[in-house]
């Protein structure tokens, strides 16, 4: 059944940590024979074969040919099935600088090694059985959750919360399959009516299977996080209510080295979403605002934007065409007006009032924020046992309940059981694939090709 | 004699990978009773506790609170004294994710971890007396290193080569040491002039020393790389030169994911020395060179150029000020006159004639360039055995080589026998800082603050 596109038989290496200057870089290698491959680019060949499963080994890596040292390393030994793939498996733990560790990765390339694909090591514990797909996605879920809360969700997942879910909603749609399928065998025996399953049965599995469908915006929510652009005129406060984002809400990158500065500039998690902030001071022309229009077309950024913040400045107070902008008003732009520490007149209707100097107004404005994007989440899907992140399982689980209607209803109407067999099985044929159970090569190698090299 | 600033008896911490998304982030600890406090917030703490020294166990760490899973790890165990830094460690595989990776650095400082600083665990290592400082040194080298060339050199010094080149130093001193001792303290024994340390044999150690001395031009070189600048009038073909270097030069970074662009735009190894190539495109008013001297002042990237290329278009021809300033040369300025292809005239003397187009004669200018960049540099120096890259070391050899030119003095002219003496104890205390035998705390704290956390 499994027929994927990566080679499942052959020897993979890749960098699992990322790629720049840091104390450690670990690269992963997986395979029938993997230790032994090692072993020979290895300066203490017989210690590292010999090595029992989950022990520590330091040497060197050498090269083969001139045996040179390469890389001063240690080496965490893995023994199938007890490994991340369920195959043998060395982890290498070198020294964190670009040039070192290609050298290590060219030669375990001459050692026989070829360089994983995006997901790779992942896969293989997949058809390994290691783990299921819910989880598979999960671990890349992990790796890219950018909040806390992210990251707790996409964990929870990987402990198989999804799978759990999965698993008991297959679990009732089996028994319902199985009376189906008693009738079917044995009409004649006249087994009674009175175990056929009701209508209302189908209805509960398919109400399970339409609360997880729904947890899927909270978990794209927090997961992909939302586009927030900050425009308007020329000295009306873009930047100042830039930085009053970054200082109020707790910056998820701002303390750490290494990521560019754009970065630490633009990402915020607000109350656990992600939330990119765009300053348009970088945008040309963004300070003009009879240009927005064509910056909202033009530019990818405000493009994706879910949320265009217009800033005026109350101090000046607005001119004839922000008011016509206001006064019509557009679901997408919230119009802030700021100053207020220095304005005495009221603001117009429909606008925000802060003061970006002092921070008046910026709890409010928060709040109409997270009213926005959450739209109508309710605490329950927000904080849910288990939410889905995954488009992937999100389809199959829309696919799962059309058929659990097409069941509802052929039970209602005394359509033939042969029939409703056909969209239970439909029902269930989904369920396993969202798991795993049942899968073609397609799916997994769109899925897994998704995720970073060395997962 | 070692009393530092970083407390020595703690517990530490810190990510030694790098932050970002990718498959794994490693999480170091150290300190007396890391094992323990490990434990109390792992989901096997017996098993963690009892693990013999290097081996591996997997687990979930959690909030010891709460109970709720932070993240499901491998954990390496090390016993004292068989670890980096000679003190008992765990080492957390984690997955790599950056709220997750804070989230159980959060954990470990509940537990009793404080944030390690810069090359903190280096420096417990050279405590502990796991690696003398010249290898301490190459270990934040090697980290940092750009090419496989500089990877190298900084690999060799962490195998000790410039540690053993000290101590033979050190070895001939101390048999001069000797002989004088020998002679101060039983002078009324006539032991004879014959034993007395000839001038020569301190110019022998001297020139050892100057030797190395000489290594340290070649080891920044291939460590802090260079910055060329390119620059010209509009057209000329600024970018095109620049992705010439791109194609040509094999790119260090160019496949990596994951870097930002800018970076994969400006970085080449040319011959193993890492070159950062400014395309002054995106500097303001770059493409007037009346205003280049302009640039040259106020930008940081232009002033702190080791050389620039400035671009004449050959097909349109130089014009008049361009051709004054070719006429009248500089030595930080190689003028390109490009387009040769297009061009049927002559250039003019001065110039280095390609074709960014068809790469017809950048092989000559690639050759003048690392001619300018190498000046004087030996190919012995380039390839040398024990190549220093550390000013520190660097100056401590100046400070040897001098006390040594008054050792050779004061034999010559027959000087008292405790003067001389007193300057081979300074050459020897020189000597004794480089590898770290004598050592003030503020010498160490300057030097391990440059590494990086988790180091």
């Amino acid at each position: 059944m499994k027929e994927l596109t990566y080679n499942q038989d052959d020897l993979i290496c890749a960098l699992a940590t990322g790629w720049g200057a840091s104390a450690l870089g670990v690269i992963r290698t997986s395979g029938i024979g993997a230790i032994e491959a090692v072993s020979r680019i290895f300066s203490r060949p017989e210690v590292l074969n010999e090595a029992p499963g989950h022990t520590l080994v330091y040497g060197y890596i050498i090269d083969a040919d001139s045996g040179k040292q390469i890389d001063q390393v240690m080496a965490a030994v893995f023994r199938a099935p007890r490994s991340y793939t369920g195959e043998e498996s060395v982890e290498l733990s070198c020294h964190g600088g670009v040039p070192g560790l290609k050298a290590v990765l060219e030669a375990l390339n001459k050692a026989g090694f070829r360089d994983a694909g995006p997901g790779e090591f992942t896969m293989r514990g997949f058809v390994n059985g290691k783990l299921d797909l819910t989880r598979a996605e999960a671990v890349h879920e992990i790796v890219t959750a950018r909040t806390g809360r992210a990251h707790d969700l996409a964990l929870h997942r990987l402990s198989g919360a999804v799978e759990t879910q999965i698993n008991l909603v297959k679990g009732s749609l089996v028994r319902i399959m199985s009376a189906l399928e008693l009738q079917l065998d044995y009409p004649e025996d006249e087994v009674g009516d009175e175990i056929l399953p009701l209508p209302e049965e189908a209805g509960a599995v398919r109400a399970k299977v339409e609360d997880l469908i729904a947890t899927f915006r909270a978990g794209r929510l927090y997961q992909d996080g939302i586009r927030i652009v900050l425009t308007g005129a020329t000295n009306a406060g873009k930047s100042s209510l830039f930085n009053l984002f970054l200082k109020e809400e707790r910056s998820i990158v701002s303390e750490i080295h290494g990521t560019t500065r754009d970065y630490i500039e633009s990402w915020v998690s607000m109350d656990g979403i992600p939330v990119s902030l765009y300053d348009t001071a970088g945008l040309r022309d963004a300070d003009n605002p009879v240009e927005l229009e064509g910056i909202r077309r033009s530019s990818d950024v405000v493009s994706a934007a879910h949320l265009v913040l217009y800033i005026v400045d109350g101090q000046a107070g607005a001119r004839e065409d922000e008011l016509e902008r206001i006064k019509t008003g557009n679901g997408e732009i919230l119009y802030i007006w700021n100053k207020i520490d220095l304005s005495s007149e009221p603001p117009p209707e429909g606008v925000f009032p802060i003061s970006a100097l002092t921070g008046e107004g910026f709890g409010a404005l928060e709040d109409e924020i997270l009213m926005r994007v959450r739209g109508g989440l309710s605490i329950g899907e927000l904080s849910g046992s288990a939410v889905i992140d995954s488009r992937r399982q999100r389809d199959l689980l829309m696919r799962t309940s059309e058929a659990l209607v097409h069941v509802e209803e052929g039970l209602s109407l005394n359509a033939p059981l042969d029939v409703i067999a056909v969209d239970v099985r439909e029902a269930l044929d989904c369920l396993g694939e969202i798991t795993g159970d049942v899968t073609s090569a397609d799916i997994l190698d769109t899925m897994f090709s998704s995720f970073c090299v060395g997962k």
